[in-house]
């Protein structure tokens, strides 16, 4: 068994490298996602493949902008007297175009009689008998919705990598879109390495443990747009059974994040394994802590993320390594918003590495304050509840003091 | 067809109130949601409906925080040789308790032999043979996670009305909750009052308009936690049909939000429709442009909300009276968050009344800057696009100067 020591040696076969190179070795190996068609009505949060042009004008024809009479344009200065030819109804069309001292009734958003110069709000006429007496002046254009006021014809209305807003979806609905090329969502698979790991909903025999970081990864991948393909524990302690598992998942997912085996000497240790299963290493061993001993391979166009099995580490190697890839395939921008925020809390551990700090930032009236939250050793969970930021706190910092501004990650944002 | 006129007497029998007087009209009229059980993979960005408390502790065993050897209570001073008895593998429970002068091999998150004061990470010893040579000082608990480190036992977990985060739910995972009670979500029809109106899939004929407020407010539903119970178009103009439309939709919803008819005299004004419902009015014609049309109704325990059809004021509308229903239904601080911003452009417009600019705020170094989109006429969806910010501007407002610091609402928050 002396093997589960001397396998520390393959840390030292790659070189501990920055947080930002590993990063750049991840983004550099997103192969583009294929495009799927959705309706419209589902499209919202997704990102579009195509620029997305207008096929009319918006509105298609000229519209009143107002409940109220129609004037025409050898009317509008000094005829103050115009006869009624027509109610128009919710949804009719007029029957034909206006004549001089004559007018219509009109509604919002509804159709014009050929040659209306104008229309005029029923609040400002009087009515009488089938009449309406106007004293205010008339402006040719007024209350009119000219046709491509709001979107002209072959405008662009959305570039390729735009994510769908509700704006967005209600506006290519008015143009008559009713599907849309995005991008499919990442499928991401979680395998869990641990043997004494169970599922959340099994009783732990002693000796094991409830998975929590399943869990924990598919809430940020729904988060984060992606779609979780599989989320299982490893099959065996058997190695060739397990790269078999490691090699279904990966046919029906973009990423798969494994947990644990990081650092351990057992059969499943994750580099290992990414090794044997013919994986280029991209990394392994990053100076950051929580989560130093986290790695990322390649497998043709599938990426693997390592990410230790302790909460903390595991959360944080989520946020720093797999999120950007998550982000970078939807081709958003793959890093999470930098600030300066003050700290309203100290933070006394010394340490040689950079170190990721979980705490919860809110806007106030005096800019940004983040609060380090509590229990934020690397096997807690605690430092994970009502966390919305990353304080990234450099190598051979002395520690934070209360209100230090400090450098935070918002990883909701 | 003079009725058409004549109807809007009906806004004079109530008064027009201030916005803060119409959402507390709102407010109070919410009843509770039922509860439901989801299970825990589903439950991210649910509400809970009760406290929730630990039933275990966390961990629930003492175990390794570090892969290292076990050391028993009486060698942590001194002794620097220690037998190795057994190497603990992923899942294995120790066989026997901790002798003095012996050492077992534990794992990270794994079991510890009884009387195991700490544990020496495996890279701090000398292997030599089958025994461990330790150098170093040994504290007692080093190494150690005690049982309840991270969780006691009968400790408050969530308050009712914590939406669940990622963090949440992969501590409830660990905890082996595996359903919980939550809110069920509010549902919410949509209908559309416009006989002019056709659904988006639909080519509109002459003098109708696709409907583009149907799937803004449907994407704005699902944002913000809503369940959309259904989205229609009126089936009739004959009145009675649309009541029977209406009665149906309530049925299935806890609010019905109609748009359009809030202006126009035609058989479907909303407010008549609500009356001879039964709906007793909250509010209707409130003092803000756009969307000083819309009301408000309740009948029993559900609510109705009428909306202007143009594409702006639907949407602050939806933003002002409906977004805080949805948000209180669920427990949530019904309204949307308040920030001063820095405009980054002009708004020239003079207005009487209280008016709701749609904008696009971002945080910069400077703090919180907006922009004022374009096309703000409410008939126009242009300014929809890319808007997460409702620009507050008081009544009577000269308008906005660009740098001017103005009061904003963030849509998305």
């Amino acid at each position: 068994m002396s093997l589960s020591i001397s396998s520390n040696s393959i840390y030292n076969e790659l070189p501990n490298i920055s947080l930002e190179e590993a990063q750049k070795q991840l983004i550099n190996k997103l192969s583009p996602l294929p495009e799927e068609t959705v309706p419209i009505i589902k499209a919202l949060g997704r990102i579009n493949s195509h620029d997305i042009y207008a096929e009319q004008n918006l509105p298609a024809y000229p519209q009143a902008a107002r409940d109220g009479f129609a004037v025409h344009g050898t009317d509008k200065n000094g005829q103050n007297e115009l006869v009624i030819d027509e109610w128009l109804k919710d949804g009719d069309m007029p029957s034909s175009p206006l004549n001089p001292g004559h007018t219509s009734y009109v509604l919002t958003g509804g159709p014009l009689p050929a040659d209306t110069a104008a229309v005029i709000p029923r609040e400002l006429v009087i009515l009488k008998h089938n009449k309406v007496i106007i004293n205010i002046e008339i402006k040719e254009g007024n209350y009119i919705r000219v046709a491509g006021e709001d979107f002209k014809k072959g405008e662009l209305l959305a570039g390729a990598g735009t994510r769908l807003d509700a704006g967005l979806v209600s506006l290519l609905a008015a143009m008559g879109v009713t599907e849309l090329q995005v991008y499919r969502k990442p499928r991401v698979a979680i395998l869990s390495l641990g043997q004494h790991i169970v599922a959340s909903h099994e009783n732990p025999a002693p000796g094991q443990l409830r998975d929590s970081n399943g869990p924990l990864l598919a809430s940020f991948i729904k988060n984060d747009g992606g779609e979780l393909s599989a989320i299982e524990s490893s099959c065996s302690n058997n190695s060739s059974a397990v790269r078999a598992q490691i090699n279904r998942l990966l046919e029906q997912s973009d990423l798969l994040i494994t947990t644990g085996g990081t650092y351990s000497g057992e059969s499943q240790e994750a580099h290992t394994l990414y090794e044997k299963l013919g994986a280029r290493s991209l990394f392994w061993e990053v100076n950051i802590q929580p989560g130093g001993h986290n790695g990322a391979a390649a497998l043709g166009s599938k990426l693997l993320i390592s990410l230790s099995g302790n909460p903390a580490a595991c959360a944080v190697g989520y946020q720093l390594f797999a999120k950007p890839v998550l982000r970078g395939l939807q081709k958003l921008h793959p890093y999470s918003r930098r600030l300066k925020a003050v700290s309203m809390d100290s933070f006394s551990k010394k340490n040689s590495s950079r170190r990721f700090i979980r705490g919860h930032a809110e806007y106030t009236e005096n800019g940004w304050e983040v609060s380090i939250l509590p229990g934020q050793k690397p096997g807690m969970l605690r430092s994970l509840l009502n966390c919305n930021t990353l304080i990234d706190l450099p190598a051979n910092s002395p520690g934070i003091q209360k209100g230090e501004k400090v450098e935070i990650l918002l990883i909701n944002d």
